[in-house]
């Protein structure tokens, strides 16, 4: 039985983590799918070149008002799946290829559970195709998955998740998304801007119920008016045959498409690992980590979506930096010790329109007892909004009465996941909201007006002499 | 002969001067065109819209490679010219009346000059329509005009300027443009995307010499791609007859075409009140004005085009900013003049690709005798990149070795103005180079993860723990 100095559960981020410090360890890296994990294979390197392609579609069909008059001939889709998995297959396979090849690394391409806890304090791991190994460090980055409500797994229904319906062979004509988070929204765009119908069903009123109110209302009212949903309602049942499938709905109803996504969330994999058996505690999936990103059991770390609430790819990335760092220092050398930083995490959902948000919505706000300020300032007030006949975008700020610092932002529209940055910036350093809109210059007549305007609407024109400060 | 507390001349950035402090002074606003200025009639704004439109055509252009095959039925250029017309025309007009409305205001629709300094220290004003008046400030706000060189006004061809190339009557089959930098840049995107064949004549060899040269050199060789450039050439004369103009060219070459735009700058218009008179230095058209804006006759301010080497609104309106306060301080109370603030000025051409810029350019850095890195991140690198198939856009930032501070940045590609923001940002904080790269986070895949990479390439990962700070 093989000795390791670490294994690495899952080759997403927790592939990133050897660099040239680590030529002298032993290291087992265990892949039960394809090299990269979910960002590279199906998640947000995919989608979004899916999504560029639906809003070139959605520019052509919305022209005219421009006055350019254009239609689409036709829709490639093998093309497109083939321009997008044409460039990330090789990826993953040389991904693979190269940890084969470094003469300190064995690659086990299969899944792979702990077995038990050494009397050395080392941890004994097995895969599915009958190696076993042991490993001083442990390094658990084995992701999450996408859950199938069981209605509808046991029903027989032929149905899609977002691992497999980028690779679908045509646009269905007609696809029903159950769902309503940032998968559905972010499909919906695809294949509707790419010509299909659309439906969406519902168990709330609203989509993205994650979001601040006033995105996830009118982001909703936008949706509605593109896609046909149907809320309130629970899928109960469904059928496939040759031309499509067939589900039932819990107020009696049906629905007939050729495609079915279900998108109704995903849940991290640390359920799968036997974990237990490493002293590594896990709660509905969620691996426990600390602020250095120590599970309860000694020398094992975990990073990322298995052990993260916020699934997101620029999290795990710097958690993987954080536990790059700590794997190589003694574990309880908190002076040391790298902690993650989890303040002011943005995120984006890459849907038509685009929407990005950082810190507290206003709810959350609310909740937490502060005294704040809102502003919602439309793309339609600056210039570039005027040029780009926006009428539905806006930028929502909320600033903190007592400090002056932004306590959220979130924006829909245009470029939202890039006009954020500076927001996201002025957070993370503590930047107060006035001093960011009169202390630097923004172009004009540039998307980024938009925040200003907002910051100025809230924060007005600061005094001058400026107050003495001590 | 009226009396008034203020006259202002120019009713751009001069006519936001006026807020609710000002209702007790008697105001005369002078304006010899169009209410708005530059800005809102001949320059961003609508300049902008028309880009805009450009870009839709263009993304129709290129669908194909993203696998949407369509094509474009026709460019409705009137109908582009009244949209953009139809919303700015009514919002001149508007500005116009609202101030004509106002009690204390008066407007004079006529080119004012300066007739004297009185004995009392005011100023006597008058205009070409015959109106004489008086002021004890003044605020020169005048602007600044197109140029077009002696060799083309003389010899009688028709020409246009960017004052009136927008509301031409149709697309021209074959546009020739006198000149390279960014009004040139613009307008030859505009029209080639539109359909027009592009001329472009330069005096030296390559486009935007204002840049910093990758960016220079980069879009010299994509414009090269799309438009005919015939440099190192200058114009010696040329006639029109109704099917377009013939230009003549000191290599003996000729350019036939349907429409000459003339592109060769812009001088300010300082030259053109007789501000001698009233003690106001005055070279080349340019208004000398201290850090307060005050020009060097008592009482006069001055802002904008008219005493900026900038030629930026949003410079202007800073500009008109600090004016606002400084009218109402004592002349000489420096504790309580406001200084404008010229640090870190950014600016963007809305040509394709867009192209932002702050700061120093690698040239100029390395003139002021910085010790430097510089990086080219290319759009290409990053998921983003990816999605749009992106070949040619790139960040490029300069820090200083020394400080570890952004010394400048120079973005080309798909919205360079958003992600130059944070840039912006950092340099105008303080906030050094490696700070911004790892104390914030980066949307993935968003568009500035470019700005990120190439941050990261520079610094590096920082040390962990910190080094001990004093």
């Amino acid at each position: 039985m093989a000795d390791f100095d670490i294994a690495i559960i899952g080759t997403g981020s927790g592939n990133s983590l050897l660099d040239e410090r680590y030529v002298d360890k032993r290291v087992a890296i265990c892949e039960k799918g394809v090299f990269g994990g979910t960002c590279l294979n199906v998640g947000c390197i995919p989608t979004k070149m899916f999504v560029y392609a639906a809003g070139v579609a959605q520019q052509i069909r919305d022209s005219a008002r421009f006055g350019v008059d254009a239609h689409i001939d036709g829709v490639r889709w093998p093309d497109i799946v083939s321009r997008v998995f044409g460039r990330i297959d090789p990826l993953a396979a040389g991904g693979e290829q190269y940890r084969r090849s470094s003469p300190n690394v064995e690659v086990f391409a299969s899944h792979t559970r702990f077995a038990a806890r050494n009397d050395d304090g080392s941890y004994q791991l097995h895969t599915d195709d009958g190696d076993e190994f042991s490993a001083e460090q442990v390094v658990i980055a084995a992701g999450a998955r996408a859950t199938v409500p069981s209605a509808i797994a046991e029903c027989g229904v032929a149905f899609h998740t977002s691992d497999t319906i980028m690779r679908i062979s045509e646009v269905p004509e007609h696809i029903v998304i159950v769902g309503g988070g940032f998968v559905a929204a972010e499909f919906a765009h695809v294949f509707s801007a790419l010509g299909s119908h659309v439906t969406i069903v519902l168990r709330g009123t609203t989509m993205l119920t994650h979001t601040d109110d006033t995105i996830c209302e009118r982001f909703t009212d936008i949706a509605s008016r593109k896609w046909e949903i149907r809320s309130r309602r629970n899928l109960v049942g469904g059928s496939s045959d040759d031309s499509g499938v067939t589900l039932h709905l819990d107020d009696g109803s049906t629905v007939r498409a050729d495609t079915l996504l279900v998108a109704t969330g995903r849940v991290p994999n640390g359920d799968q690992l036997d974990a237990h058996l490493a002293g590594v505690e896990v709660s509905a999936g969620l691996v426990a980590v600390d602020e250095y990103q120590r599970t309860t059991a000694r020398n094992v770390f975990a990073l990322g979506d298995v052990s993260s609430p916020y699934q997101l790819k620029h999290v795990a990335n710097h958690e993987a930096r954080v536990v790059k760092h700590n794997l190589l220092q003694p574990w309880d050398d908190t002076d040391n010790l790298m902690p993650a930083n989890h303040a002011n995490v943005p995120s984006a959902v890459f849907t038509e329109p685009q929407i990005a948000s950082v810190g507290l919505t206003e709810n959350q706000a609310r909740a937490a007892g502060y005294r704040f300020k809102t502003k919602v300032q439309d793309y339609s007030d600056v210039a570039y909004g005027w040029a780009m006949e926006d009428s539905t975008g806006f930028a929502k700020l909320i600033v903190d009465d007592d400090t002056g610092l932004l306590l959220g932002a979130h924006i829909m529209g245009h470029q939202a996941s890039s006009i954020i940055q500076p927001l996201i910036q002025a957070m993370a350093f503590g930047l107060p909201a006035q001093d960011m809109a009169r202390g630097q210059y923004w172009i004009h007549p540039a998307l980024p007006e938009v925040v200003e305007n907002a910051l100025l609407a809230l924060c007005g024109e600061p005094p001058w002499p400026p107050p003495r400060r001590h």
